[in-house]
């Protein structure tokens, strides 16, 4: 894939940059100007598109990533383009009609319009979108009425693995303003949820009887998605920051493949940022420490980023009043922690994103970053697999984050939600400040994500004296609480590697549900069920 | 998964019904009726829910399902419960609060209504939509209002592997009225489109190394799905009602393990129905044979049945009147040709549904019916895949077609349909009768579906004489045809299977996307490059 035909083609491939000008790097408020230089979006049906048509000059400044086919699968590397989409290229000639392609004729689509209520910046509540909301309208032949690049008869029909280009221009611009990739041929394309992309991921990297590095504690799904494939995870250890790149490098450094019955692991999963279970982020240095030692190792780091924007306002305790909101949009994304894809220098990360924490999952819409060598594979995947994400999902994406709010409503968006999820956060926090026997439970107010991790000195558990295992008694305080009437999630549970005994006992509480006075009430019950069990 | 409490428990398991009154089998008019016995559709936030909750008593008169684990892949027998799906549970123990799952909170979900502008059964037409069409209103608490039983509020939120419990209502309502599977614990999944559940259907029941079976010419993105997961495709041969059951039976009676290097094929691909891409529909008759030969392999048959309600009314050539649309939907039902489905009366089918042909493709939502054991495989490997389809896709389809139209307003639509496609398809058939060169092109009319595929008589292409092969003069035939301003599909590349050498030559024209005035001009071009091409 080449840069489109509008960008300044003296800076093609350039990287010594000490003779021209540098370009600025894309900001929210430089994306309409930057539009109007670029070639039009593609509009047609399954119209072909790639980021490289919406992405800026300075992109173009950097290097090319690695080569990484030496990490791909046997199934990875078997896949071919599509054949009948081949014959698409046909399509371009002028006049040509095609009797090719059995696509149906959109007066067949029985939905003539699709309207959708959604918040006017900034009233972004419930009951001001009641109030004060936007109807956002999308009819089935708004392109050829000119009123809009993405409508009905488009989202209706087949579209492309990659997207549809309007909601793929979006979500690449946004990745260029907040993670700026520091190599030129990155890519991102839509995918069916970041659940589905992870289930790829390990179909493009893994093969039977493989292992993956997965944090010692990590969201039980992303496991439960590797071990039918025969995949298998080691778990790295972790502390309060996440995973210990020390303690990765000692399991690479020596592993030992007639142990293991396993060729060393290649593909790290990690959830960086307001980790699933335990909260932990990884600090910007954590990261790079990180990325050195994947360096060392050669490895692929999947990115799990759902709670990226989810960082939180530092936690303040009961008395002290609660800081302020980011100021400006720049402040805002000056105080996000670095993502690995921003320091991604190799073109090793695959970065996973996900709208589901922070406009609905419901949606089944996400989207990946990576090397547009990696990307291709995946895209090969997703033309005989998912095909695309729902084109109605994507259609009210488009309305709601590119014509409606724009990146800017759509930042404004995201530290609205950042302060809601501090006040939770706040509450939950509280209450177990108020509640909890501090004598055996022990806790860090996460700093990003949905969840609160509570360590219980299980040792002072009077089944210990009585002999009774980890799991025993993590089973009987987990059925205590449930009795008492508050349902919290059991640390063993998010455990990939089984090969490790549990020295520590976890329990995992979510704040993203439950109202401030219920968590208040769940965290009271869990407290009592805690005492009652330990004898305080 | 039981029957429901309202059922008529008499019945349960009674599988000698001479002394017991049979129930009557579920038609559209009973469809009201049925739903008020039985209990509520589950509406929580993703509410389990299965068809046995929708079924009607007819269905426990049958007998089980055979089981069929020896066919299931080592993936698909490694695939367990997901751990945390398995703590919901304990959600409902009265009382509790759950701080487990960590599913967003709904006011965090910027959309607070969906409007969708829809056809009035009988003005399906795109014109009579818009001047009569009907909006159709989900909001984001319909159900705590009671005014619906799926909202936004749960279609924007997480939801289960099967699908939302009101689609999935609908689904198999439809599924007992047009196929009334003769075995009583069949169940339905709705799954985010067909081409990922024939993806899922290759990783629930193959093994890298395995041939499966296809018609000779097949739907090249199916094979295409196949080939990376180390599969190969074994070409069945066809005539005019496409695959040749005895062709079937011979290829697999002698089966060389040595000679192929794999075991004897196991799974059937056939698309029955206005097969992709020669137009073929197998008759009932064809059906039974294809079926007995199944059972003497203990095959499994995927069938893959976009087209089913493409079945056209029967040809009449440009002087004769059209046949008239079937008048009621008793007449519509029994005119369609009985699926495998239809006539499992083991569970050895794997039934592949899609709206994309009927509705939409792009809500990327399907649906499979299959037996209870081989459903569980397959939502086992949706939950830590797609998770589920796009919950907008959901609501939007469920707000259509079941509160809207009804059972008896969606045959009313197919009906059109067929009526549209008929029309179609005869315009087509009047080009090729009007402008082709009957001396080297050969056709049939097709029944149902899309495509029309011709027979060229390649012999006398002048290329034979200068040693031309079959693929040169397929290409050059293409290219002259492309020159000449109309595309069609190369035979070539519908073929499966690359070991056998091709005696025949085919194209493939749809009539699906262009009108009929449009048609005319092209076949008119191909005749044209045909002449040229043949020096007629």
């Amino acid at each position: 894939m080449s840069p489109p035909a509008a960008l300044d083609v003296n800076l093609v491939g350039v990287t010594d940059t000490s003779a021209v000008p540098i370009p600025e790097p894309l900001a929210v408020n430089g994306v309409s100007a930057w539009r109007q230089k670029t070639a039009k979006v593609p509009t047609g049906i399954a119209a072909a598109s790639n980021s490289d048509m919406f992405k800026s000059p300075i992109c173009y400044t950097k290097p090319k990533a690695k080569q990484f086919e030496h990490r791909f699968s046997l199934e990875a590397k078997s896949r071919k383009a599509s054949t009948l989409k081949g014959a698409a290229r046909y399509l371009k000639n002028p006049g040509l009609i095609s009797l090719g392609g059995g696509l149906p004729s959109p007066e067949y689509f029985p939905i003539e319009h699709l309207d959708i209520k959604v918040p006017t910046v900034p009233g972004f509540s419930p009951e001001a979108t009641r109030e004060s909301g936007t109807v956002l309208h999308a009819g089935k032949h708004d392109i050829q009425e000119g009123t809009s690049t993405y409508d009905l008869e488009i989202a209706l029909n087949y579209g492309q693995a990659t997207g549809a280009a309007p909601l793929l221009r979006f979500v690449t611009e946004h990745t260029e303003i907040i993670h700026s990739p520091p190599y030129s041929d990155w890519q991102c394309t839509l995918t069916a949820g970041s659940t589905y992309a992870w289930d790829t991921a390990l179909r493009v990297f893994c093969e039977r009887g493989d292992y993956i590095l997965m944090e010692e504690y990590t969201f039980a799904s992303a496991a439960e998605t590797a071990f039918p494939l025969g995949i298998k995870a080691v778990g790295i250890p972790m502390d309060e920051q996440g995973l210990i790149p020390e303690g990765m490098d000692e399991i690479l450094s020596n592993w030992d493949v007639a142990a293991r019955g396993a060729r060393k692991p290649y593909v790290l999963y990690t959830i960086p940022t307001g980790q699933n279970p335990t909260g932990a982020t990884q600090s910007a240095e954590r990261r790079q420490a990180v990325y050195k030692v994947a360096q060392k190792h050669d490895l692929i780091i999947v990115e799990d980023e759902p709670y990226y924007f989810l960082q939180m306002q530092p936690y303040t305790s009961g008395d002290a009043s609660p800081v302020p909101p980011p100021s400006t949009h720049e402040e805002f994304i000056k105080s996000l922690v670095p993502s690995f894809l921003s320091m991604d220098t190799d073109g090793r990360v695959v970065r996973l994103e996900s709208f589901s924490k922070v406009i609905s999952p419901g949606s089944r819409v996400g989207w990946i970053v990576a090397s547009e060598e990696i990307i291709e594979r995946f895209t090969r995947t997703f033309e005989v697999s998912s095909q695309n994400p729902s084109g109605i999902s994507q259609l009210a994406l488009f309305k709601l984050l590119d014509e409606h709010w724009g990146h800017a409503g759509y930042l404004d968006w995201l530290i609205n939600l950042r302060m809601s999820y501090t006040a939770r956060r706040d509450s939950l926090v509280h209450a177990c400040e108020r509640h909890l026997p501090r004598e055996i439970v022990h806790w860090e107010a996460p700093a990003a994500g949905m969840f609160h991790w509570m360590e219980i000195d299980w040792h002072k558990h009077p089944g210990v004296a009585a002999g009774k295992t980890h799991a025993a008694i993590e089973e009987e305080i987990f059925l205590s609480a449930v009795n008492e009437g508050v349902l919290v999630s059991r640390g063993s549970w998010f455990k990939p590697d089984h090969d490790i005994a549990e020295k520590k006992m976890f329990f995992r509480a979510t704040f993203a549900a439950a109202s401030s006075e219920k968590i208040d009430e769940a965290i009271s019950r869990f407290a009592g069920s805690l005492r009652a069990q330990f004898g305080l």
